[in-house]
């Protein structure tokens, strides 16, 4: 089959690699219909992760059984799916507790270990857990999938952002970051109920989409002067921060805007962020950091009947779709910011 | 009257200061009958914080009203009270939802600006929000005193590490610390329920208090030692983690010892402890940070009755008496840890 391989900063390859085939009992084989590339592939395509040449890529897809093991009881051939990025036996103390993300004997698809979901075929491990069925009626409706493909990642991020900042009815919060994830975080957070939402980021079309997507307030500032408009627009702090970037500047702008008592929600992925954190202003006005890598499985149910209801729409975030032979161009996209989010039709 | 006054690092001194008076018709003034000499007294004291000559000492004590402004309606002259460390409005936004430490018109015992505790009298902004009744049933029971003393500091910080961890009924906890907020953290998560826990210490007679406290479990091992011991002994990490130091060191083992989904409860005061936190931990296993300076007066009122009842006396952290002239030596056997936490009557 082909898979888009790592082989250096800026070089990605579609390549033929082995097909998979199960290797356990709990395994699934699944044929990729739709995937994504992801903002957190630039750390390795900048050359910001260590990756190592020959490691596959793509953690967001969803597609089509073609196999089960003997001990799958919920999937069989022939159903829609869409993945997690992480995948999760389901049963574990750390599942049950719905940080999946932490399972005991869960990971990360591509790397060197496991199919990427950018190429045409996925060995998916502990099915069962990992695997989330779209409802047959669904299953080939190309605008639902559309709205149902950033589960696998963004939209259960943006949500975990959200949850973790503790946005709820009324909630004044503030978006760090105007990437997909931070879309999807305003829409995660006007769906909570926030009343107010300022999403702080530089890029106009991004920012009209964030309008489209609820936000009530646009800021193009960065660093300090975003903080003072925060400040000055909340009169003294924003309750709930989402910091959707991950790196120095947002983190800093974070952890300088949350409201005394507040709650900072962080889900990007820390390249420098640590540098960033305010700790002693954190101390000093109670203001609380949590979240981390989103426990997605956690979260696919209830935002699949929303999507399925027509409640819920992030694939606007898409505004480029690609091969799978063009996903190095894809990337390319990305990584100029010409494009937010990239959907790949294997 | 007499008052402690900072000179240079491993310098304080007793000296004459001008009497209080009521500034404003909020104020009060109190004779201190009691004060303490604090943990995070030391960082000035060893010239990790910066001070300036000439600034008073003690954010810990109670004491009798001596005069009130004529905007004060809860006190009166004679009334005994008792002082959390930060002084607070009693009325803003922050103070209505329990961040006293961040009231719009509050600030801290001693510095440049106000009286410290170590001190004969001490002049009390807002002194409705602030000031704490002790009953005139216990005002002059010495016993119970020593017991309420703690309140204004270490028992109230204690307490809000565990509230901020998460602590409740058959929790699972570690206490990072052996200090005085350490002691009180056990004994506050031990009152709050917990089931388990375990205090990372190296001091013999304070390890030998915590158990009479209610630890479970000492371990005297320190970094990734500790870290490995923990994770061992809970099975993968602990859920509540209670930090109650604030150095590096004790921040990495801290971030290193949460539970996947857990929570690190901050209240160690933050002179290198940025430099320790596993951020990229906390993200990749969700474990939350919360906490901060902590708001002794929002548990004021629930811990005095705890008090009163016999249900609760912190009062054996205190292991040294001086008198108001025997200041100077009280900072020497804290800062030799001599003394656990050093009493101070003038």
């Amino acid at each position: 089959m082909k898979a888009t391989v790592y082989h250096a900063p800026g070089d990605v390859r579609v390549e033929n690699v082995p097909d998979p085939v199960i290797r356990e009992a709990t395994d699934a084989i699944v044929r990729v219909t739709h995937a994504c590339i992801c903002g957190s592939d630039l750390w390795f395509y900048r050359g910001d992760a260590k990756w190592e040449p020959g490691w596959r890529t793509g953690h967001e897809w969803m597609g089509i059984v073609e196999d089960v093991g003997r001990d799958v009881t919920s999937l069989e051939k022939g159903d829609r799916v869409f993945a997690p990025f992480a995948y999760s036996d389901g049963t574990c103390e750390f599942c049950r507790h719905d940080v999946q993300t932490s399972c005991l004997h869960g990971g990360y698809w591509g790397g060197a270990d496991n199919d990427g979901g950018q190429g045409e075929v996925v060995r998916a491990p502990w099915a069962d857990g990992t695997l989330v069925k779209i409802p047959d009626a669904a299953a080939n409706d190309e605008s639902l999938l559309r709205a149902i493909l950033p589960l696998t990642d963004v939209m259960g991020t943006g949500h975990h952002a959200a949850l973790s900042a503790g946005v709820g009815p009324g909630a004044v919060a503030a978006v760090v970051g105007d990437g997909a994830v931070g879309l999807c975080a305003v829409l995660a957070a006007k769906r909570l109920g926030a009343e107010r939402i300022i999403v702080f980021g530089r890029h106009a079309a991004r920012l009209d989409l964030a309008r489209r997507f609820g936000a009530t307030d646009v800021v193009t500032e960065r660093g300090d002067e975003a903080i003072a408009r925060a400040l000055e627009m909340t009169g003294g702090g924003v309750p709930a921060v989402l910091e959707c970037v991950g790196n120095a500047g947002s983190m800093a702008m974070a952890s300088g805007m949350a409201r005394p008592g507040g709650t900072i929600g962080f889900v990007g992925v820390p390249y420098g962020s640590h540098d960033g954190l305010n700790l002693r202003r954190m101390f000093s006005q109670n203001i609380a950091l949590r979240g981390g890598v989103a426990p997605v499985r956690a979260y696919a149910e209830e935002l699949l009947a929303d999507v399925l209801a027509g409640a819920l729409d992030p694939s606007p975030v898409f505004d480029l779709d690609v091969s799978l032979d063009d996903v190095p161009r894809g990337y390319a996209a990305m990584d100029g910011r010409d494009a937010i989010k990239v959907l790949v039709r294997p």
